[in-house]
């Protein structure tokens, strides 16, 4: 019983920090640092391989990798680039200069990345003539309570910095809080009896860290509080199905002691294993009774004979027709995109777009009031961290052949550094799009068919924040748009329910309305919530200094005897002098274009030279602005802000996100109300969902996306890919069929 | 000079007619009808492809169909479908029967097309057991000014029914209308007097023949008009960027003599020639000088070693993955999908989805009252004939490999039939999208990694408008997922200006908001304009009788001690009685979802079996109610409409568009407010943009796209692709390159 229980516990522990969590019984085993990132790059290497053969599942042998790119030795790196993040050396280094100026941090590690230099080094800085600028690390402590942020200089060896946190809210939770949290309830008596009057074996409980936000309640001050909640394993791959419904235990993480255990669901049963399990091996067991009504699919593939056409230079460069950016991943954000620029395809010049692109913040509140349900509005960012909830991709699935894969380089609690490997994929799209086309009528002297086929590159990354998945893609096209697109899939947030079908009375529906969400099964609610994934986005339009300027379209009424016409749409152009004239909350029957311009520059008749940010499908957060959660995620108020450049304005929720009260968001930032015509100025888009799950959702969801684009707009003298060819039959692959096949056609 | 005219008049007839116009020649010249045939297929086939190797461009000689899909005879196909179009025997059969019936419709023939049996006799018919249906054609003539809507019963030889019509307008142009309308002018002296004067010769004259809406006015009453304006062809393939401004051209469609014409646009220079040509012939030319700006990028392409997963039986019905649908090309609407169904997972049983999908109208309002543009407000499948403007697909480009092409069979204006070849693509498409995924921490028991690529099944068409390209996607996806998707390409329609560069005071404005558009280029504007896209979705979710049930998202408050949290969304159904009920227009701040719903079956569970409509990015009309086009418009006064099954109602701008007074659209019928709970139901949906040209624009657009999708919402007990494998690199295909290559790496 212990051994089992120690093994569950270490899988507990681990529900959150992914590869983490390995490092960490490792360490406790006193292992060296070279074994371990040995031992962290295995967690996704020959691991993985092992354990899916040991299934019979043949996973791909990273072919796309092998046959066209180098493998990065993490050991080796050197920083190429005043952007690339810290390396395996620097880690190590800062672990030193940390462990001499306070060994109190040894192990209250919360962030270490790389402290960027200032942009304006980073945009003089010149490859080749210039050496690189000096190397810094940032790092935020949490010493006796309180959060230091502190800078050190990697080459003198000291810090240069140390802030103590004015603002309410603490860093992100350490892998130690976690790991902590789930295991002290099992160590109370009243939990054992909770959970096995409810029928469930401690052997087989699965329990998850959850953030519990801030609601001003006394209990909450100067503690770091959270919400223990937990399911049966029993019987299922997939336990988020089955919900230890209203048994929330409240502990705190600094005392390491239960707070308070609250238990409103006893009588709820727990539900059901049965047709949970998602896997493919337990899948294919039905194929057979399946057939009937799935015809499968002949294989399907992007073939690229001549390898792909980026190009990735001293690991974090991308080079890709008339596009040139640096990519990293970040603990936080996931993936960073910097100092992305467009070769001119007249002059042949790059020309700047975006000078650092990322998702700030995310925020996703739960629409059920009830003491188990009312605190879960999660930050993930901010409170989890995006980037260490990116898990290694699945070559072949989650990206297709020929992807280049980018491992993520991160610091444990103690400064330890680890690699995430296959964390973020690149590849090249074509979907049997067209990036333009005409047709004239087929006869005459001029006989004319023009199409070009359109191919995008894609760089993703898949965060699973426990039971959710978010897919990241940075889009960029060939005729210089860039679109950021989240995906969303992976497993429900489920109520347990003592509902085995839908309440009566659909007609007025209000005993329904009340189960907040949609019954998914017997026993099992899908309940409502919304998700909004907040873009930081430091556009660069041609130089760093632009305007913001909202284009409306308003009716015209003419004027008496003006024309047949009693109406037109006319375009009206105004600039935002300062922050609030960029508070947009978008409106079908208020249509605007929202230009970021070059005030500096104009196309050759006279445009100023612009990008624009185009929403798509989205959704508004309609939670009371006074409601606690609201607050703190009031970066969500308006779909699109513009700000001034501020190094030290990059997370919209604010830098400390756990248990902060809202006095450090984007929203507080924006009131300020500062200047930003011809200044640098910063993007801030908001992407939004609302979802209502249906049973589609049950057991995994199906993938439903949505996204964003910067679209040049008079950037170009003209369509910049007027030049580019179509396709010909005799550059196309000319393929066959592999050794054997695993499923037939 | 005389024969040089000719040839240019004989284009500039065609440029809307497209290859129907070859056919008109032919037929001058006395041909055979199956000559004619002959000839029309040859549009697109040696004759294409010679006039392509003359340029030195090889075109893809139908690869994909060569290989996997045989070639459909014309010539000896017969109907074995109730909804299967015309074959060339019925057609001839219908035009025999006709010039019995009445000589005078000989060549006023403006509609001919299958006449579709009663709904629930096609419901009723089974393949194999029962007969076809009477096979019946739906003619529409024009006889001495008035619409004729007749039905003809090919078994019997006779015209069943001959209803002249009682609401305004007039049926689409035919050819002859076209070809007799830009000819006229040139009769004209007064307008060969005003072109020289504007210094262009008459032999680079291109001439179009515009649609000119209505606008209540005396001269309009009782005769058939349109407006003709005309383009310098001199020196470009690109004419539509030389316009010869503000010379309208008034012409009687009848009595073929000119109305009016009016020159308001002496002075203003034609733009200039340079720059325009976007073929790649004359880009090719400046490549190298491109090459520092356009890195070129190695050939893509979707490989499908063991074929295609779909299969195109008895020429229209076509079976994918548990997808079963009906596709025909039809000239007003273009693509037709009809009885879609979904096969479902767990029973295997074929369940109905779509009985029957198409565009219906389109609305294309310009933003200019001046003279020679406030007219311009296209409905062009009621005008033009949508499909009849769909040219055949560019092979390799238009569509990708593998790809199976369907060809449209139409009668020209005398009822003789002709072959619009290659005019709708159907292949699957994979660009490394996921369709579902969850990552586990990568320890523990369980090692999980699951991820599912996600391919789809697109049907696609693309409609030369003149000037535009309208690029039509029905994507069919294995979770259920239907997505309508409309991409926009091809040219704008230009305005010539004086200005050479944008007139100065961008602060204000004023001068610049007075262009009604974008400067392009030296003297090039392009003027702003909307699109819309009315869908036309006879829904028969699960069976023919539907609800409509809208799931509004509203704030709601708690109660004083209720909770923590001040506020959360609930979920409020409410089921629409009748169609004003269903009059939607979207807000962000008024979230809903649209659900129709079939309310006699339930899941196991008992969740309502449903899908809903998906709107995602698109634009309102924000004209005037009551301004002439708006009226003709008015079915996009809401972005959806739901009206009871009525056969008749099926052309949204009404059955007789051209000069129509809005008197027959869908917001007549809507307001007639008729029962549709409960009943066969028809959603209606409409697709928006609005368009601030850009140079980008210029010479030829990149692609835009907006979709909307149905979506399946307790439809199915559980996710429908949990049992689909994910991809194993044993079933990929192994690639290389063909023999020689036009361009390198």
């Amino acid at each position: 019983m212990e051994g089992r229980l120690l093994l569950r516990l270490s899988f507990l522990l681990l529900l959150v920090g992914g590869a983490m969590a390995l490092l960490l019984l490792l360490m406790h085993s006193g292992t060296q640092e070279d074994q371990l990132l040995a031992a962290a790059s295995s967690v996704i290497g020959n691991h993985t391989l092992r354990k899916q053969q040991k299934k019979s599942v043949l996973r791909e042998p990273r072919r796309g990798r092998d046959m066209f790119f180098e493998q990065v030795d993490h050991q080796k790196e050197v920083p190429h680039h005043p952007l690339d993040p810290l390396t395996i050396q620097e880690f190590s280094k800062v672990k030193r200069i940390l462990s001499n100026y306070n060994p109190d941090t040894s192990s209250s590690i919360h962030s270490l990345v790389l402290e960027e230099p200032e942009k304006g080094e980073v945009l003089a800085w010149n490859k080749g003539k210039n050496p690189l600028p000096t190397r810094k690390a940032s790092v935020v402590t949490l010493v006796g309570g309180r959060s230091h942020q502190l800078s050190i200089d990697l080459s003198s060896g000291h810090v240069v910095q140390d802030k103590v946190s004015t603002t309410s809210g603490y860093p992100p939770m350490t892998i130690e809080d976690m790991t902590a949290a789930t295991a002290i309830p099992l160590a109370d008596a009243e939990f054992n009896r909770t959970i096995r009057s409810r029928g469930v074996e401690l052997a087989d409980l699965a329990c998850l860290p959850l953030t519990g936000g801030w609601y001003g309640g006394p209990e909450e001050d100067g503690r770091r509080l959270v919400k223990v909640q937990c399911y049966s394993m029993e019987g299922t791959a997939n336990f988020y199905m089955r919900p230890i419904e209203g048994l929330t235990v409240l502990v705190d993480l600094d005392t390491k002691k239960v707070v308070k255990i609250s238990d409103v669901g006893r009588g709820i049963p727990v539900p059901k294993a049965g047709g949970t399990d998602y896997r493919y091996e337990s899948q294919k067991k039905n194929q057979h009774h399946k057939a009937g009504g799935q015809r499968l699919l002949n294989p399907i593939s992007m073939e690229q004979h001549k390898g792909p056409s980026f190009k990735v230079v001293e690991g974090h460069q991308v080079r890709w027709g008339s596009w040139d950016f640096h990519l990293k991943a970040d603990p936080r954000a996931g993936v960073i995109i910097s100092q992305a620029s467009f070769r001119d395809p007249v002059s042949g010049e790059p020309r700047s777009v975006l000078y650092k692109g990322s998702v700030s913040e995310l925020f996703v509140p739960y629409m059920d009031p009830s003491d188990a349900w009312y605190f879960k509005t999660y930050m993930d960012a901010g409170e989890y961290g995006f980037g260490l909830l990116a898990m290694p991709l699945d070559p072949l699935n989650d990206c297709p052949r020929n992807s280049y894969y980018m491992d993520g380089v991160f610091a444990s609690s103690d400064g330890t550094p680890y690699v995430r490997a296959n964390m973020i994929c690149i590849f090249e799209s074509y979907g049997g799009d067209i990036a333009w086309r005409h047709t004239e009528c087929p006869i005459t002297g001029m006989q004319i068919r023009e199409v070009r086929p359109k191919v995008t590159l894609v760089v993703r990354m898949a965060a699973s924040v426990a039971n959710y998945d978010y897919i990241v893609d940075w889009e960029f096209q060939t005729d210089g748009l860039i679109r950021g697109k989240v995906g969303l899939s992976g497993i429900l947030m489920i109520k347990g329910s003592s509902h085995e079908s839908v309440p009566m009375s659909r007609g007025g529906g209000n005993e329904e309305e009340d189960l907040h969400g949609t019954l998914l099964s017997e026993n099992v609610i899908g309940v409502i919530h919304d998700h909004f994934i907040t873009f930081y986005l430091d556009m660069d339009v041609d130089g760093s200094n632009n305007s913001f300027v909202k284009v409306e379209l308003v009716k015209q009424a003419t004027e008496a005897g003006e024309s047949p016409r009693k109406s037109y749409l006319k375009a009206r152009r105004s600039v935002a002098k300062t922050e609030k004239d960029a508070q947009i909350k978008l409106g079908l029957y208020q249509p605007s274009e929202f230009h970021l311009v070059n005030p500096t520059k104009k196309t050759r008749v006279g445009n100023p030279v612009g990008y624009k940010v185009v929403p798509a499908a989205t959704a508004a957060s309609l939670l009371d602005h006074e409601d606690p959660p609201q607050m703190r995620g009031s970066f969500t108020n308006n779909q699109i802000w513009v700000t001034p450049y501020n190094k030290s304005e990059e997370w919209a929720g604010g830098l400390l996100v756990y248990q902060s009260h809202g006095d450090d968001t984007l929203a507080v930032w924006s009131e300020r109300n500062r200047e930003i015509e011809n200044r640098d100025i910063v993007l801030w888009y908001t992407l939004g969902f609302h979802h209502i799950p249906c049973q589609e959702d049950f057991p995994i969801m199906p993938t439903v996306s949505a996204s964003f684009d910067l679209k040049p707009v008079n950037f170009f003298e003209a369509n910049p890919i007027l030049g580019m060819p179509p396709n010909f039959e005799m550059d196309l692959p000319v393929c066959a069929a592999a050794s054997s096949s695993a499923y037939g056609s």
